[in-house]
Protein backbone atom coordinates (compact mmCIF):
# COMPACT_ATOMS: atom_id res chain seq x y z
CA UNK A 1 0.00 0.00 0.00
CA UNK A 2 1.23 4.11 -1.01
CA UNK A 3 2.06 5.99 1.94
CA UNK A 4 0.91 9.35 2.12
CA UNK A 5 3.62 11.98 1.15
CA UNK A 6 4.00 15.32 2.66
CA UNK A 7 3.56 15.84 -2.09
CA UNK A 8 0.07 14.06 -1.07
CA UNK A 9 -3.81 15.60 -1.75
CA UNK A 10 -5.75 16.24 1.10
CA UNK A 11 -9.23 16.95 0.80
CA UNK A 12 -10.23 19.78 2.99
CA UNK A 13 -14.01 19.34 3.56
CA UNK A 14 -15.35 22.54 4.46
CA UNK A 15 -18.41 24.21 6.10
CA UNK A 16 -19.20 27.46 7.26
CA UNK A 17 -16.89 30.42 8.87
CA UNK A 18 -13.05 31.63 8.22
CA UNK A 19 -11.21 28.73 9.65
CA UNK A 20 -11.30 26.11 6.53
CA UNK A 21 -9.55 28.70 4.02
CA UNK A 22 -7.03 29.11 6.30
CA UNK A 23 -6.49 25.34 6.85
CA UNK A 24 -6.59 24.77 3.30
CA UNK A 25 -3.45 27.59 3.33
CA UNK A 26 -1.84 26.24 6.29
CA UNK A 27 -1.81 22.67 4.26
CA UNK A 28 -0.43 23.99 1.05
CA UNK A 29 2.18 25.97 3.35
CA UNK A 30 3.06 22.85 4.93
CA UNK A 31 3.69 21.28 1.14
CA UNK A 32 0.40 19.34 0.77
CA UNK A 33 -2.00 20.34 -2.10
CA UNK A 34 -5.37 20.93 -0.50
CA UNK A 35 -8.34 20.00 -2.67
CA UNK A 36 -11.66 21.97 -1.32
CA UNK A 37 -14.93 20.19 -0.56
CA UNK A 38 -17.17 23.04 -0.30
CA UNK A 39 -20.94 21.94 0.89
CA UNK A 40 -23.16 24.22 -0.56
CA UNK A 41 -24.75 26.62 1.78
CA UNK A 42 -21.98 26.53 4.35
CA UNK A 43 -18.40 27.55 2.66
CA UNK A 44 -17.85 30.38 0.42
CA UNK A 45 -15.99 28.72 -2.55
CA UNK A 46 -14.22 31.87 -3.40
CA UNK A 47 -12.43 32.08 -0.41
CA UNK A 48 -9.98 29.26 -1.28
CA UNK A 49 -7.91 31.83 -3.40
CA UNK A 50 -5.64 29.20 -5.61
CA UNK A 51 -7.02 25.84 -4.40
CA UNK A 52 -8.86 23.67 -6.23
CA UNK A 53 -12.48 23.60 -4.84
CA UNK A 54 -15.24 21.44 -5.39
CA UNK A 55 -18.66 22.55 -4.76
CA UNK A 56 -21.26 19.48 -3.34
CA UNK A 57 -24.93 19.40 -1.73
CA UNK A 58 -25.37 17.64 1.60
CA UNK A 59 -26.98 14.80 0.17
CA UNK A 60 -24.66 14.04 -2.84
CA UNK A 61 -22.03 11.26 -0.89
CA UNK A 62 -21.94 9.30 -3.91
CA UNK A 63 -20.21 12.32 -6.12
CA UNK A 64 -17.81 13.06 -2.99
CA UNK A 65 -16.60 9.55 -2.74
CA UNK A 66 -15.58 10.14 -6.82
CA UNK A 67 -14.23 13.10 -6.13
CA UNK A 68 -11.91 12.28 -3.70
CA UNK A 69 -11.26 8.91 -5.57
CA UNK A 70 -10.79 10.97 -9.25
CA UNK A 71 -8.60 13.77 -6.88
CA UNK A 72 -6.62 10.96 -5.46
CA UNK A 73 -7.28 12.11 -2.03
CA UNK A 74 -6.31 9.44 0.84
CA UNK A 75 -6.55 11.80 3.73
CA UNK A 76 -8.99 13.97 4.73
CA UNK A 77 -9.25 16.83 7.09
CA UNK A 78 -13.62 18.15 8.31
CA UNK A 79 -13.24 21.79 9.62
CA UNK A 80 -16.05 24.46 9.55
CA UNK A 81 -19.39 24.57 11.00
CA UNK A 82 -22.60 22.65 9.71
CA UNK A 83 -25.20 25.74 11.18
CA UNK A 84 -28.14 23.73 9.92
CA UNK A 85 -28.68 19.71 10.60
CA UNK A 86 -29.62 18.71 7.33
CA UNK A 87 -33.28 18.66 6.48
CA UNK A 88 -33.81 14.98 5.38
CA UNK A 89 -36.74 16.41 2.69
CA UNK A 90 -33.81 18.89 1.56
CA UNK A 91 -31.04 16.44 0.81
CA UNK A 92 -31.57 15.61 -2.58
CA UNK A 93 -29.99 12.25 -2.21
CA UNK A 94 -27.84 10.57 -5.05
CA UNK A 95 -27.68 7.45 -5.35
CA UNK A 96 -24.54 6.85 -2.85
CA UNK A 97 -26.39 8.90 -0.52
CA UNK A 98 -29.58 6.66 -0.69
CA UNK A 99 -27.60 3.28 -0.01
CA UNK A 100 -25.82 5.30 3.50
CA UNK A 101 -29.76 6.90 4.28
CA UNK A 102 -30.66 4.21 7.09
CA UNK A 103 -27.03 4.53 8.63
CA UNK A 104 -27.16 8.46 8.36
CA UNK A 105 -30.77 8.77 9.88
CA UNK A 106 -29.65 6.75 12.35
CA UNK A 107 -26.14 8.77 13.12
CA UNK A 108 -28.83 12.54 13.26
CA UNK A 109 -30.76 11.27 15.77
CA UNK A 110 -27.93 11.84 18.60
CA UNK A 111 -25.22 14.31 19.39
CA UNK A 112 -22.67 16.07 17.40
CA UNK A 113 -20.22 13.29 18.61
CA UNK A 114 -21.93 10.24 17.17
CA UNK A 115 -22.95 11.89 14.18
CA UNK A 116 -19.36 12.85 13.05
CA UNK A 117 -17.81 9.77 14.15
CA UNK A 118 -20.51 8.18 12.31
CA UNK A 119 -19.33 10.30 8.90
CA UNK A 120 -15.65 9.44 10.33
CA UNK A 121 -16.74 5.69 9.85
CA UNK A 122 -17.82 5.92 6.49
CA UNK A 123 -14.86 7.31 5.19
CA UNK A 124 -12.80 5.27 6.83
CA UNK A 125 -14.39 2.41 5.44
CA UNK A 126 -13.53 3.92 2.07
CA UNK A 127 -10.02 3.91 2.72
CA UNK A 128 -9.76 7.75 3.35
CA UNK A 129 -8.08 8.80 6.41
CA UNK A 130 -9.16 11.45 8.86
CA UNK A 131 -6.62 13.86 10.16
CA UNK A 132 -7.17 16.43 12.34
CA UNK A 133 -6.32 19.97 10.80
CA UNK A 134 -3.59 20.43 13.69
CA UNK A 135 -1.43 17.25 12.91
CA UNK A 136 -1.59 18.70 9.17
CA UNK A 137 -0.75 22.19 10.40
CA UNK A 138 0.49 22.49 13.93
CA UNK A 139 0.62 26.03 14.69
CA UNK A 140 -3.04 26.40 14.37
CA UNK A 141 -2.98 24.93 17.64
CA UNK A 142 -3.51 27.37 20.53
CA UNK A 143 -0.24 27.54 23.16
CA UNK A 144 -0.07 27.15 26.67
CA UNK A 145 -0.15 30.40 28.68
CA UNK A 146 -1.33 33.67 27.82
CA UNK A 147 -0.88 34.74 24.22
CA UNK A 148 -2.39 38.35 24.28
CA UNK A 149 -0.80 41.44 26.07
CA UNK A 150 -3.45 41.50 28.27
CA UNK A 151 -2.85 39.28 31.06
CA UNK A 152 -5.74 37.67 33.27
CA UNK A 153 -6.37 38.79 36.53
CA UNK A 154 -6.87 36.59 39.94
CA UNK A 155 -10.98 37.16 39.14
CA UNK A 156 -10.70 36.65 35.62
CA UNK A 157 -9.00 33.37 36.55
CA UNK A 158 -11.41 32.53 39.38
CA UNK A 159 -13.97 33.04 36.41
CA UNK A 160 -11.58 30.43 33.44
CA UNK A 161 -11.84 27.84 36.05
CA UNK A 162 -15.46 28.40 36.81
CA UNK A 163 -16.14 28.12 33.54
CA UNK A 164 -13.62 25.74 31.99
CA UNK A 165 -15.60 23.16 34.63
CA UNK A 166 -19.00 23.65 33.57
CA UNK A 167 -17.80 23.26 29.79
CA UNK A 168 -16.31 19.99 30.99
CA UNK A 169 -19.25 18.50 32.71
CA UNK A 170 -21.88 19.38 29.66
CA UNK A 171 -19.14 18.12 26.93
CA UNK A 172 -19.20 14.72 29.03
CA UNK A 173 -22.77 14.79 28.39
CA UNK A 174 -22.10 15.11 24.19
CA UNK A 175 -23.89 19.00 24.87
CA UNK A 176 -21.60 21.24 23.95
CA UNK A 177 -18.32 22.45 24.53
CA UNK A 178 -18.43 25.89 25.81
CA UNK A 179 -19.70 27.96 29.00
CA UNK A 180 -19.50 32.06 30.63
CA UNK A 181 -18.42 32.54 34.10
CA UNK A 182 -18.80 36.44 35.83
CA UNK A 183 -17.87 37.08 39.06
CA UNK A 184 -17.26 33.24 39.61
CA UNK A 185 -20.79 31.99 38.85
CA UNK A 186 -21.62 30.19 35.36
CA UNK A 187 -24.40 32.05 33.50
CA UNK A 188 -24.33 30.89 30.16
CA UNK A 189 -24.09 27.32 28.75
CA UNK A 190 -23.76 26.28 25.16
CA UNK A 191 -26.01 23.57 23.53
CA UNK A 192 -27.62 23.48 20.37
CA UNK A 193 -27.16 27.37 20.21
CA UNK A 194 -23.53 26.73 19.19
CA UNK A 195 -20.79 29.72 20.64
CA UNK A 196 -21.71 32.26 19.23
CA UNK A 197 -25.53 32.02 20.03
CA UNK A 198 -24.64 32.13 23.49
CA UNK A 199 -22.34 34.67 23.95
CA UNK A 200 -25.10 36.87 22.24
CA UNK A 201 -27.06 36.15 25.20
CA UNK A 202 -25.04 37.76 27.50
CA UNK A 203 -25.53 41.27 26.39
CA UNK A 204 -28.78 40.44 26.75
CA UNK A 205 -28.36 39.33 29.88
CA UNK A 206 -26.55 42.59 31.00
CA UNK A 207 -29.43 44.42 29.72
CA UNK A 208 -31.75 42.52 31.77
CA UNK A 209 -29.42 42.78 34.78
CA UNK A 210 -29.63 39.18 35.64
CA UNK A 211 -25.84 39.39 35.38
CA UNK A 212 -23.03 42.02 36.66
CA UNK A 213 -22.68 44.97 34.20
CA UNK A 214 -19.04 43.71 32.96
CA UNK A 215 -15.84 41.07 33.34
CA UNK A 216 -16.45 37.38 32.93
CA UNK A 217 -14.54 34.63 30.77
CA UNK A 218 -15.65 32.02 27.97
CA UNK A 219 -14.42 28.88 27.93
CA UNK A 220 -14.18 26.40 25.86
CA UNK A 221 -12.92 23.01 25.50
CA UNK A 222 -12.82 19.74 24.19
CA UNK A 223 -15.45 17.39 24.90
CA UNK A 224 -14.00 14.38 27.23
CA UNK A 225 -14.46 11.74 24.81
CA UNK A 226 -14.49 13.75 21.30
CA UNK A 227 -12.45 12.62 18.75
CA UNK A 228 -10.04 15.33 18.44
CA UNK A 229 -9.96 15.25 14.45
CA UNK A 230 -13.23 16.15 14.51
CA UNK A 231 -14.81 19.54 15.58
CA UNK A 232 -12.53 20.71 17.80
CA UNK A 233 -12.76 24.04 19.67
CA UNK A 234 -12.22 27.23 17.57
CA UNK A 235 -11.17 30.18 18.51
CA UNK A 236 -11.07 32.91 15.76
CA UNK A 237 -11.51 37.14 14.95
CA UNK A 238 -15.32 36.74 14.93
CA UNK A 239 -15.18 35.45 18.76
CA UNK A 240 -12.97 38.42 19.53
CA UNK A 241 -15.32 40.80 18.37
CA UNK A 242 -18.11 38.20 19.98
CA UNK A 243 -16.85 38.77 23.55
CA UNK A 244 -15.85 42.40 23.13
CA UNK A 245 -19.60 42.80 22.10
CA UNK A 246 -20.50 40.72 25.51
CA UNK A 247 -18.20 42.64 27.64
CA UNK A 248 -15.99 39.68 28.53
CA UNK A 249 -12.80 40.08 29.80
CA UNK A 250 -11.16 37.08 27.91
CA UNK A 251 -11.07 33.79 26.69
CA UNK A 252 -9.60 30.53 28.45
CA UNK A 253 -9.35 27.66 26.25
CA UNK A 254 -7.11 24.26 26.03
CA UNK A 255 -3.74 24.07 24.55
CA UNK A 256 -2.88 21.69 22.12
CA UNK A 257 -6.52 20.94 21.24
CA UNK A 258 -8.12 24.58 20.48
CA UNK A 259 -7.94 25.51 17.08
CA UNK A 260 -6.20 29.13 16.14
CA UNK A 261 -8.30 30.52 13.14
CA UNK A 262 -5.45 32.55 11.92
CA UNK A 263 -2.93 33.17 14.55
CA UNK A 264 -2.00 36.97 13.57
CA UNK A 265 -5.43 37.98 13.06
CA UNK A 266 -7.14 36.57 16.15
CA UNK A 267 -4.35 37.72 18.13
CA UNK A 268 -4.50 41.18 16.83
CA UNK A 269 -8.42 41.56 17.12
CA UNK A 270 -8.15 40.11 20.75
CA UNK A 271 -5.12 42.99 21.36
CA UNK A 272 -6.97 45.52 19.59
CA UNK A 273 -9.86 44.74 21.91
CA UNK A 274 -8.06 44.49 25.35
CA UNK A 275 -8.52 40.83 25.55
CA UNK A 276 -6.99 38.13 26.97
CA UNK A 277 -6.81 34.63 25.57
CA UNK A 278 -5.17 31.75 27.92
CA UNK A 279 -4.10 28.52 26.50
CA UNK A 280 -4.57 25.69 29.73
CA UNK A 281 -2.86 22.63 30.12
CA UNK A 282 -5.99 19.78 29.28
CA UNK B 1 -41.13 28.42 73.78
CA UNK B 2 -45.04 29.12 72.41
CA UNK B 3 -45.29 25.79 69.16
CA UNK B 4 -46.44 27.42 66.09
CA UNK B 5 -50.24 26.64 65.15
CA UNK B 6 -52.08 26.78 62.00
CA UNK B 7 -53.72 29.99 63.12
CA UNK B 8 -50.16 31.50 63.60
CA UNK B 9 -49.45 33.77 60.66
CA UNK B 10 -47.07 33.13 58.35
CA UNK B 11 -45.06 35.38 56.33
CA UNK B 12 -44.99 34.67 52.28
CA UNK B 13 -41.68 36.83 51.30
CA UNK B 14 -43.22 36.82 47.96
CA UNK B 15 -41.03 37.78 44.32
CA UNK B 16 -42.39 37.88 41.01
CA UNK B 17 -44.47 35.49 39.13
CA UNK B 18 -48.09 34.09 39.72
CA UNK B 19 -46.81 31.59 42.64
CA UNK B 20 -46.71 33.66 45.75
CA UNK B 21 -50.69 34.72 45.22
CA UNK B 22 -51.06 30.81 44.94
CA UNK B 23 -49.18 29.46 48.06
CA UNK B 24 -50.89 32.85 50.21
CA UNK B 25 -54.48 31.55 49.42
CA UNK B 26 -53.17 28.18 49.69
CA UNK B 27 -52.29 29.06 53.64
CA UNK B 28 -55.35 30.51 53.72
CA UNK B 29 -56.83 27.51 52.73
CA UNK B 30 -55.35 25.57 55.15
CA UNK B 31 -55.90 27.87 58.23
CA UNK B 32 -52.97 30.19 58.62
CA UNK B 33 -52.55 33.55 58.00
CA UNK B 34 -51.15 34.71 55.51
CA UNK B 35 -48.76 38.26 55.72
CA UNK B 36 -47.64 38.88 52.60
CA UNK B 37 -43.92 40.53 51.78
CA UNK B 38 -44.20 41.56 48.67
CA UNK B 39 -40.72 42.88 47.55
CA UNK B 40 -40.63 46.03 44.95
CA UNK B 41 -40.25 45.65 41.22
CA UNK B 42 -41.05 41.70 41.68
CA UNK B 43 -44.07 41.05 43.37
CA UNK B 44 -47.31 42.75 42.62
CA UNK B 45 -49.17 44.16 45.75
CA UNK B 46 -52.31 43.83 44.41
CA UNK B 47 -52.62 39.93 43.12
CA UNK B 48 -52.85 38.61 47.06
CA UNK B 49 -56.80 39.54 47.56
CA UNK B 50 -57.99 40.16 51.04
CA UNK B 51 -54.60 39.28 52.83
CA UNK B 52 -52.52 41.71 54.50
CA UNK B 53 -49.48 43.17 52.10
CA UNK B 54 -46.61 45.14 52.98
CA UNK B 55 -44.61 45.95 50.07
CA UNK B 56 -40.87 45.87 51.08
CA UNK B 57 -37.91 47.33 48.47
CA UNK B 58 -34.36 44.67 48.57
CA UNK B 59 -32.73 46.68 51.16
CA UNK B 60 -34.82 47.56 53.64
CA UNK B 61 -33.97 43.98 55.95
CA UNK B 62 -34.15 45.82 59.19
CA UNK B 63 -37.64 46.87 58.37
CA UNK B 64 -38.38 43.39 57.44
CA UNK B 65 -37.62 41.51 60.65
CA UNK B 66 -39.16 45.05 62.68
CA UNK B 67 -42.61 44.12 60.05
CA UNK B 68 -42.14 40.24 61.22
CA UNK B 69 -41.97 40.84 64.56
CA UNK B 70 -44.92 43.35 64.36
CA UNK B 71 -47.28 40.88 62.68
CA UNK B 72 -45.98 38.15 65.25
CA UNK B 73 -44.42 35.77 62.05
CA UNK B 74 -42.02 32.73 63.47
CA UNK B 75 -42.32 31.36 60.12
CA UNK B 76 -41.72 32.06 56.99
CA UNK B 77 -42.23 30.83 52.81
CA UNK B 78 -39.94 32.22 50.39
CA UNK B 79 -41.86 32.40 46.88
CA UNK B 80 -41.34 33.55 43.40
CA UNK B 81 -39.09 34.68 41.40
CA UNK B 82 -36.31 36.97 41.75
CA UNK B 83 -35.83 38.42 38.06
CA UNK B 84 -33.05 40.84 38.73
CA UNK B 85 -30.13 40.54 40.78
CA UNK B 86 -29.96 43.13 42.79
CA UNK B 87 -27.75 46.01 42.06
CA UNK B 88 -26.00 47.01 45.05
CA UNK B 89 -25.85 50.91 44.16
CA UNK B 90 -29.99 50.52 44.35
CA UNK B 91 -29.91 48.57 47.49
CA UNK B 92 -31.11 51.87 49.41
CA UNK B 93 -30.09 49.55 52.59
CA UNK B 94 -31.27 50.50 56.02
CA UNK B 95 -29.47 50.47 59.54
CA UNK B 96 -30.38 46.51 59.50
CA UNK B 97 -29.28 46.14 56.44
CA UNK B 98 -26.17 47.67 56.60
CA UNK B 99 -24.83 45.31 59.23
CA UNK B 100 -25.68 42.62 56.82
CA UNK B 101 -24.29 44.41 54.06
CA UNK B 102 -20.72 42.37 54.36
CA UNK B 103 -22.65 39.52 54.59
CA UNK B 104 -25.08 39.81 51.91
CA UNK B 105 -22.13 41.03 49.63
CA UNK B 106 -20.43 37.53 50.14
CA UNK B 107 -23.50 35.73 49.35
CA UNK B 108 -24.45 37.62 46.24
CA UNK B 109 -20.62 36.17 45.00
CA UNK B 110 -21.62 32.70 44.33
CA UNK B 111 -24.28 30.49 42.77
CA UNK B 112 -28.24 30.83 43.70
CA UNK B 113 -27.60 28.15 46.23
CA UNK B 114 -25.30 29.92 48.34
CA UNK B 115 -27.37 33.05 48.28
CA UNK B 116 -30.34 31.56 49.06
CA UNK B 117 -28.69 29.51 51.76
CA UNK B 118 -27.17 32.26 53.64
CA UNK B 119 -30.84 34.40 53.56
CA UNK B 120 -32.28 31.48 55.19
CA UNK B 121 -29.66 31.12 58.00
CA UNK B 122 -30.24 34.96 58.55
CA UNK B 123 -33.62 34.27 59.19
CA UNK B 124 -33.31 31.32 61.28
CA UNK B 125 -30.92 33.08 63.68
CA UNK B 126 -33.76 35.92 64.00
CA UNK B 127 -35.78 32.86 65.27
CA UNK B 128 -37.96 33.09 62.40
CA UNK B 129 -38.43 29.16 60.51
CA UNK B 130 -38.32 29.26 56.83
CA UNK B 131 -40.89 26.84 55.76
CA UNK B 132 -41.52 25.02 52.27
CA UNK B 133 -44.79 26.09 50.47
CA UNK B 134 -45.53 22.39 49.89
CA UNK B 135 -45.04 21.79 53.97
CA UNK B 136 -47.63 24.67 53.97
CA UNK B 137 -50.06 23.05 51.64
CA UNK B 138 -48.88 19.56 50.18
CA UNK B 139 -51.41 19.92 47.65
CA UNK B 140 -48.95 22.33 45.71
CA UNK B 141 -46.68 19.64 44.95
CA UNK B 142 -46.73 17.59 41.46
CA UNK B 143 -48.04 14.29 41.88
CA UNK B 144 -46.63 11.25 40.56
CA UNK B 145 -47.30 9.68 36.97
CA UNK B 146 -49.16 11.71 33.95
CA UNK B 147 -51.68 14.53 35.66
CA UNK B 148 -52.58 15.27 31.13
CA UNK B 149 -55.11 13.91 29.37
CA UNK B 150 -52.39 13.63 26.99
CA UNK B 151 -49.72 10.92 27.61
CA UNK B 152 -45.86 10.86 26.76
CA UNK B 153 -44.94 8.76 23.30
CA UNK B 154 -41.94 6.78 23.79
CA UNK B 155 -39.98 9.40 22.16
CA UNK B 156 -40.99 11.99 24.66
CA UNK B 157 -40.00 9.39 27.26
CA UNK B 158 -36.24 9.39 25.69
CA UNK B 159 -36.37 13.74 25.61
CA UNK B 160 -37.31 13.33 29.04
CA UNK B 161 -34.55 11.06 29.98
CA UNK B 162 -32.10 13.31 28.49
CA UNK B 163 -33.01 16.44 29.75
CA UNK B 164 -33.75 14.97 33.05
CA UNK B 165 -30.07 13.86 33.22
CA UNK B 166 -28.76 17.48 31.89
CA UNK B 167 -30.67 19.43 34.38
CA UNK B 168 -29.48 17.42 37.01
CA UNK B 169 -25.62 17.72 35.85
CA UNK B 170 -26.02 21.37 36.08
CA UNK B 171 -28.28 21.41 39.00
CA UNK B 172 -24.64 19.42 40.54
CA UNK B 173 -22.67 22.71 39.68
CA UNK B 174 -25.65 25.10 40.75
CA UNK B 175 -26.12 26.45 37.36
CA UNK B 176 -29.44 25.93 36.26
CA UNK B 177 -32.72 23.43 36.70
CA UNK B 178 -33.79 22.41 33.26
CA UNK B 179 -33.07 21.58 30.04
CA UNK B 180 -34.74 20.73 26.80
CA UNK B 181 -34.62 17.52 24.76
CA UNK B 182 -35.37 17.16 21.32
CA UNK B 183 -35.18 13.81 19.23
CA UNK B 184 -32.76 12.24 21.97
CA UNK B 185 -30.21 15.15 21.77
CA UNK B 186 -30.09 18.29 24.95
CA UNK B 187 -30.02 21.20 22.79
CA UNK B 188 -30.51 23.87 25.73
CA UNK B 189 -29.84 24.15 28.97
CA UNK B 190 -30.44 26.99 31.72
CA UNK B 191 -28.15 29.10 33.06
CA UNK B 192 -28.66 33.01 34.66
CA UNK B 193 -31.48 33.59 31.50
CA UNK B 194 -34.01 31.34 33.49
CA UNK B 195 -36.23 28.45 32.51
CA UNK B 196 -38.13 30.94 30.74
CA UNK B 197 -35.72 32.96 28.39
CA UNK B 198 -34.06 29.06 27.98
CA UNK B 199 -37.44 28.10 26.28
CA UNK B 200 -37.96 31.02 24.70
CA UNK B 201 -34.56 29.75 22.68
CA UNK B 202 -36.13 27.18 21.67
CA UNK B 203 -38.33 29.01 19.20
CA UNK B 204 -35.70 30.76 17.82
CA UNK B 205 -33.31 27.49 16.98
CA UNK B 206 -36.37 25.83 15.09
CA UNK B 207 -36.26 29.40 12.60
CA UNK B 208 -32.50 28.92 12.71
CA UNK B 209 -33.39 24.70 11.52
CA UNK B 210 -30.65 23.88 14.36
CA UNK B 211 -33.19 21.43 15.48
CA UNK B 212 -35.72 19.49 14.08
CA UNK B 213 -39.13 21.71 13.46
CA UNK B 214 -41.39 20.12 16.12
CA UNK B 215 -41.16 18.26 19.59
CA UNK B 216 -39.51 17.89 22.88
CA UNK B 217 -39.38 18.34 26.32
CA UNK B 218 -38.38 20.12 28.91
CA UNK B 219 -37.31 18.42 32.00
CA UNK B 220 -36.80 20.77 35.11
CA UNK B 221 -35.47 19.44 38.59
CA UNK B 222 -34.46 20.16 42.07
CA UNK B 223 -31.03 20.86 42.27
CA UNK B 224 -29.62 17.55 43.97
CA UNK B 225 -27.90 20.00 46.64
CA UNK B 226 -30.68 22.31 46.94
CA UNK B 227 -32.69 23.29 50.18
CA UNK B 228 -35.81 21.94 49.67
CA UNK B 229 -37.87 24.94 50.94
CA UNK B 230 -35.89 27.59 48.52
CA UNK B 231 -36.86 28.16 45.15
CA UNK B 232 -38.54 24.82 43.92
CA UNK B 233 -38.91 23.95 40.47
CA UNK B 234 -42.30 25.40 39.33
CA UNK B 235 -44.57 24.65 36.55
CA UNK B 236 -47.82 26.99 35.36
CA UNK B 237 -49.92 28.06 33.01
CA UNK B 238 -47.19 30.58 31.61
CA UNK B 239 -45.01 27.48 31.19
CA UNK B 240 -47.92 25.76 29.22
CA UNK B 241 -48.11 28.83 26.75
CA UNK B 242 -44.29 28.90 26.28
CA UNK B 243 -43.51 25.28 25.64
CA UNK B 244 -46.56 25.21 23.49
CA UNK B 245 -45.25 28.12 21.40
CA UNK B 246 -41.63 26.76 21.68
CA UNK B 247 -43.37 23.23 19.72
CA UNK B 248 -42.45 21.02 22.91
CA UNK B 249 -44.59 18.06 23.38
CA UNK B 250 -44.54 18.30 27.35
CA UNK B 251 -42.82 18.67 30.65
CA UNK B 252 -40.90 15.69 32.95
CA UNK B 253 -40.26 17.07 36.32
CA UNK B 254 -40.10 15.55 39.88
CA UNK B 255 -42.64 14.36 41.57
CA UNK B 256 -43.06 15.48 45.75
CA UNK B 257 -40.85 18.56 44.87
CA UNK B 258 -42.10 20.51 42.34
CA UNK B 259 -44.67 23.26 42.67
CA UNK B 260 -47.82 23.57 40.51
CA UNK B 261 -48.81 27.43 40.31
CA UNK B 262 -52.31 27.00 40.33
CA UNK B 263 -53.28 22.73 40.03
CA UNK B 264 -56.96 23.67 38.00
CA UNK B 265 -55.47 26.41 35.65
CA UNK B 266 -52.22 24.68 34.93
CA UNK B 267 -53.40 21.38 33.98
CA UNK B 268 -56.31 23.01 32.16
CA UNK B 269 -53.72 25.33 30.38
CA UNK B 270 -51.93 22.00 29.47
CA UNK B 271 -54.78 20.33 28.68
CA UNK B 272 -56.05 22.68 26.03
CA UNK B 273 -52.67 23.23 24.64
CA UNK B 274 -52.77 19.30 24.50
CA UNK B 275 -49.29 19.06 26.09
CA UNK B 276 -48.56 16.25 28.49
CA UNK B 277 -46.96 16.69 32.42
CA UNK B 278 -45.08 14.05 33.90
CA UNK B 279 -44.39 13.36 37.07
CA UNK B 280 -41.44 11.26 37.90
CA UNK B 281 -39.79 10.13 40.68
CA UNK B 282 -36.88 12.12 42.25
Amino acid sequence: MRQATAADPIAILSGSGGLPPVVARAAAAAGHRPVVIAIEGEADPAAFGAARVHSLRFGEIGRLFRTLAEEGCRRAVFIGGIARRPDIAALAPDLGALKLLPRVLSLLHGGDDRLLAGVAAIFEERGIRLVSPIENAPDLALAAGVATRRKPTPQDMEDAEAALAAARAIGALDIGQAAVAVEGRVVALEAAEGTDGMIARIAELRDKRRIPKAGGVLAKCMKPRQDPRLDLPTIGPATARNIKAAGLAGIAAEAGRTLVAGRAETIGALDAAGLFLLGVKP
